[in-house]
């Protein structure tokens, strides 16, 4: 791990999704259960102690089945919706992106071992994980959270 | 970017935060105001739009700060308080981690070209930015946020 001459950042995943959802369909996430395996060649259960003590996690991983060299719009309609408008890649969370991260924050079932049980993870079967964070209530937004109408129709049936 | 034959992740930074904070200090980040710069040679001010209409922006960034070749302990104190349990490096949001991502939730106060005005990041002048996603109340927590009582205690004056 590290920057590059180039200043490309280079990262090694912490570990995979196991279990849960195949395919990344758009809707119906809220009860996909999955485990977070740790590579055992690297950690050991130390590094998830603790973990237990908080509902939520937030997962930071790879959309790792788009292609790595796919090129997003810098604009585009949420999942191509006619009633909602362009907007740029970075005012959307869709997996078409840059860089290709997700983050998501989802429910702790069990921490057994190297192993994290979640429920509500957006991410499929196989999926890289780049890092795991506790999520703790004073990093939730400060101030009120104001979001488009387009955003609010988009989730409706997402979970 | 890509994913190369070892596993690994390539990433390239879509931009540096610039402005604010030069020292990364435990508290006090609330007033922190910055600004978050595209990079003019990858990016039109089309990336960003519609970002105006959200309170709210997460940012994926770098701990560049920090040494790439750093082993961070599996388990620790937080900030090495004696009062608080070693949990593991994924059980707290400490910027010494593996792959030294960043994830913070700020305010959006002007979308101006390919720059980004925010208000309360946690990243000082310099730091790559990885991603930015709009907040949305549908990836907010879904059910009841716990935490241990070390992490409310952490967060006291860290706004």
């Amino acid at each position: 791990m590290g920057t590059a001459v180039s200043g490309t950042v280079t990262l090694t995943p912490i570990g995979h999704v196991r279990g849960g959802r195949q395919v990344p369909d758009d809707d119906g996430w809220n009860n996909n259960r999955a485990r977070i395996e740790l590579d055992a060649a690297r950690f050991s259960p130390d590094a998830l102690a603790g973990l237990e003590a908080f509902s939520h996690a937030e997962i930071v991983f790879l959309f790792h089945a788009v292609p790595d060299d796919a090129v997003p719009p810098e604009r585009r309609r949420p999942r191509g919706n006619p009633e909602w408008p362009a907007v740029g890649i970075f005012a959307q969370r869709n997996k078409d992106r840059v860089n290709r991260l997700g983050v998501t924050i989802c429910r702790i079932t069990a921490v057994e071992g190297r192993s994290l049980a979640v429920e509500g993870l957006d991410a499929i079967d196989g999926t890289p994980v780049l890092d795991i964070k506790p999520v703790m209530r004073g990093f939730l937004p400060r101030g009120e959270v104001v979001e488009p109408s387009w955003a609010g129709a988009l989730m409706r049936d997402y979970w």
